[in-house]
């Protein structure tokens, strides 16, 4: 089977236009079939706040409401889903910008109301690999949004890590998949205030460990949460990086189960 | 040849959601190939303003600013194309949604500037129509909206109803193309507050003549201009028409050369 890297990138990764490109460029460079999938890093919030829209977290979780979809829309799908096509295609890699609405991409459900209302997020039902495959046949580059949608016309908030966990495992039927979580730090760290500290590597024993002692912070429980999901349904290897992907500058730890 | 039908919307048929969900209802139920061409409607003038952003329009062109080009983008490719393109995915219409970035489908320049500086539009220069025949031949329909770029990684905005006729002209060397321009009004009017008084047919002598009376408004120059351009390049039929597709309802003026 053919092979294929999955690569997320979010949070100060994107905030930052030089070091966007820097890691645009390294992504650009990649000879095997690949695919992007990103969040929003702080842009959603930046335009919220200057329509004076309230931004409402609870437990991580973005609570969503329309105002809040219709911006998250604008910019995950609109604004930084296109800038990201063209830097590519300017280092020319043929990147094709995708939302899960997009030939029924990503089909997704409402979250059922439990103890939190979150709201217009979608929790993922089915992915349309199929037509992934296709495009990627085409030598195309999908760069995938954090936008999803029921089917029946609504638009729905998704976290971006949870689609690439769901979209690498849903290509392992056609390919031998490696996914890479990118973010602005180097790895999972030992110590948050040190980038130095990257663990080299981390199973699901010694993540639960490092829970339980609060040396891994919250912020990192989705992505990994996520890449232990995606170890136990097919996924060949799981790395948790920082800003780049070239090999001679590639900080990373390397997730086994 | 394989017959497809390429369909513009904008203007006030884009601002009415029940407008609008009628004609996609009717866009959705044709048979034939076909794709969907989208201006903007007022969405970007109404964000713009919320932005405390200058609208600046000489000779019925936006000039496009750093600022209003992130916000067309956001509008255009974002929040737009996407309700677009859930919307028909729920009337079983499978939609793929796109900017001129995506799969380098339409690579533009940046427009030189000679009196007016008209800021960040694009003027077409290339169109990937094989990609375009390859999404058609997988029965997805593309939902195409009026950003462009220039492969240097610049997106531009660009002028929907110019890609309309571009893009028709562009897919006659695969299959027999029909264009048609849908807007509010039934099409070209005699008398823009009479919304009876279609022009059944109008060619260009007539055109030219009813511009000269002042009898056609300068908002149909651009979509009438577009319309001989297509026809005298290969394509078959054009037609400015009003707020349905439906056989039954449709009103239409056929323009011939």
């Amino acid at each position: 089977m053919d092979k294929i890297l999955v690569v997320k990138i979010g949070g100060n990764l994107i905030n930052n236009s030089q070091i966007l490109n820097r890691f645009l460029k390294s992504f650009a460079k990649i000879e095997t079939k690949k695919i992007l999938i990103h969040g929003g890093g702080n842009q959603v919030t930046k335009l919220s706040k200057k329509l004076n829209l309230n931004v409402k977290i609870t437990n991580g979780r973005r609570i969503t409401s329309i105002q809040d979809l219709e911006v998250a829309t604008m910019i995950y799908a609109g604004s930084l889903n296109k800038t990201l096509v063209t830097k590519l295609q300017s280092f020319n890699c043929n990147s094709i910008g995708l939302s899960g609405a997009d030939a029924n991409l990503i089909e997704s459900v409402k979250r059922p109301v439990k103890e939190i209302d979150y709201g217009l997020v979608g929790d993922i039902k089915k992915i349309n690999s199929i037509f992934l495959k296709n495009l990627i046949d085409q030598n195309l580059i999908p760069v995938i949004c954090s936008i999803t949608h029921d089917k029946n016309g609504q638009l729905l908030n998704t976290n971006a890590d949870t689609i690439s966990s769901e979209i690498a495992i849903s290509l392992t039927e056609y390919y031998t998949v490696d996914l890479i979580y990118c973010h602005e730090k180097n790895g999972v760290l030992s110590n948050p205030n040190n980038d130095n500290s990257t663990f080299d590597k981390l199973n699901e024993k010694e993540f639960n460990n490092y829970l339980e002692l609060k040396i891994i912070s919250n912020g990192m429980i989705p992505k990994l949460t996520n890449s232990f999901y995606a170890l136990n349904n097919g996924v060949k290897s799981v790395k948790i990086a920082g800003q780049s992907l070239d090999e001679q500058n590639m900080k990373s730890t390397k997730i086994t189960n």
